[in-house]
């Protein structure tokens, strides 16, 4: 079967491309660590020739590619799409790079409010790529960075991003957490987590002192003993299950899409703050979503 | 005028000294930064004699230190006083060191309360040392990990810590901000710092959605321009101030212990909550703690 086109989800720290047939089968894939920060400024269009040559891709097979590739940092920047998004807006402002094969970056989008300034970069391609549903839907991109979505009939109209992940690794390493959080590998506490997560939701105010106490209950033999990473992690996802609520309002149900502990991390918590959950893989999503592009840009 | 004793502060990263009459009065006094950090398990002694040699102090002349001299890992371990923590309880639990000449170590307060644990060393004797007040008062000391305490009668009843300093310090420069906090010398903009304060303060949920939007607002040229410093700074200080509220209940007027920049950012703070402002200094505070406690040690 010949290949329709290579799909390329491009980001940070991570290159991964799938060739896929006109139905969207994949044919055959690549996964590197050749992401944005390891690519330079000139070195994108070698890494992706270098994968479609490993391949034996034909040497006009058009690519697609999504993420931090088209950033300012990236190959080239592929300026942001304005929320309300929709996928025809996506794709229609697909960049096309400077490159011997036709080779297109996709947009992330803005969210161009001025008490809530937002942008996405990628997590737009795995949304585009979710399965469709009428009228409003919550979708939930948990990580580094994690996002909250609203979308409208497909259409991203509204979204938050809440750098937990972030905030987690630096108070847990460069604060006085540091003593509290030893082992980062120390066995995730399923309990000390829940209780955390709850006192974080339903007190966010309390965050930063709650913070503290984890290290002076430790301190004192009182509360939960063992490694305070779970507990960290409970005020803090707590706090964006509270700051989502927030900012988009009451949430029934939500697509989460994630895999691995994180899946199992932000499904307990929902479970806690009373939310219906439908998972939904993250490269499935983005895979889906390139296609879609893939097939409005070269149609 | 022969001294009466020696009074110092010594904490994690500085020592003071000072040589005091019978009626409290400074005869002189010594600085460094000899820390418990610098001291190291065995030099405590030794920085200490330093000091009082260079200020010819008499042989038997009798020392009152408070801070983390008197932590685990200081001179020796002063075992922490359970709140409710009057200044009498404190002088009773000074921990005389095996040492040439008397030196005595005050201890820290510990709250043993399940779901509030916390612990303060150094501040109770800043405490004890605040003009009396009778009824209940409202101290701040404004920190790396800022210390809200309700004295009743001048006895410590109830306190929270809150890693502010800390999480600043660690957002700033160990998360995606610190593209956003370029240069930690930057002015402070009273503007930017009041406006996130106030968010920082009646939306705690938000937080780590608005220090994103401080990157993201950057990015799209929405919002304040200049260095993010202020508004990183707004919103863990507006959170701590929500907290406080949350942990304290409500505050009409409060004791600032404080100095400096940190004084007028939090005199700046409080004006906006709406909470008044008695500033008291922290250096005579802690003189005047440790004299009391002294009085009562050497009587």
């Amino acid at each position: 079967m010949s290949p329709f086109c290579a799909l390329v989800d491009w980001g940070t720290s991570s290159f991964r491309l799938w060739l896929v047939d006109a139905a969207g089968t994949v044919l055959c894939e690549r996964r590197s660590e050749e992401g944005m920060l390891s690519a330079g400024p000139d070195g994108f269009a070698t890494i992706l020739e270098t994968h479609l040559t490993a391949l034996d891709a034909p040497s006009d097979l058009p690519v697609v590619a999504c993420g931090m590739v088209g950033a300012r940092q990236g190959w080239a920047e592929a300026p942001y799409v304005d929320t309300p998004a929709s996928m025809a807006a996506i794709a229609a402002n697909a960049l096309r790079v400077d490159h011997a094969r036709p080779a297109y970056l996709l947009p992330g989008v803005a969210q161009r409010l001025a008490e809530a300034p937002d942008v996405m970069r990628g997590e737009e391609t795995q949304l585009v790529g979710l399965p469709p549903v009428k009228g409003t839907q919550i979708v939930c991109l948990p990580g580094t960075h994690s996002k909250w979505v609203a979308l409208g009939d497909g259409r991203i109209e509204r979204f938050a991003t809440f750098i937990t992940g972030d905030l987690f690794a630096a108070a847990s390493r460069h604060t006085i957490l540091r003593h509290s959080v030893a082992d980062p590998a120390a066995p995730f506490d399923p309990e000390r987590f829940s209780a955390a997560f709850l006192a974080g939701l339903e007190r966010p105010a309390e965050l930063a002192n709650r913070l503290f106490a984890i290290r002076a209950g430790g301190l004192l033999g009182l509360g939960e003993n063992g490694d305070g990473g779970s507990a960290v992690s409970g005020l803090l996802v707590g706090l964006e299950f509270a700051g989502a609520r927030s900012r988009l309002g009451r949430i029934e149900s939500m697509t989460l899409v994630a895999s691995g502990p994180l899946l199992e991390i932000y499904r307990m918590a929902a479970e806690a703050a009373g939310i219906a959950v439908v998972p939904a893989d993250a490269e499935d999503a983005v895979r889906a979503g390139l296609l879609a592009c893939a097939r409005e840009i070269l149609s």
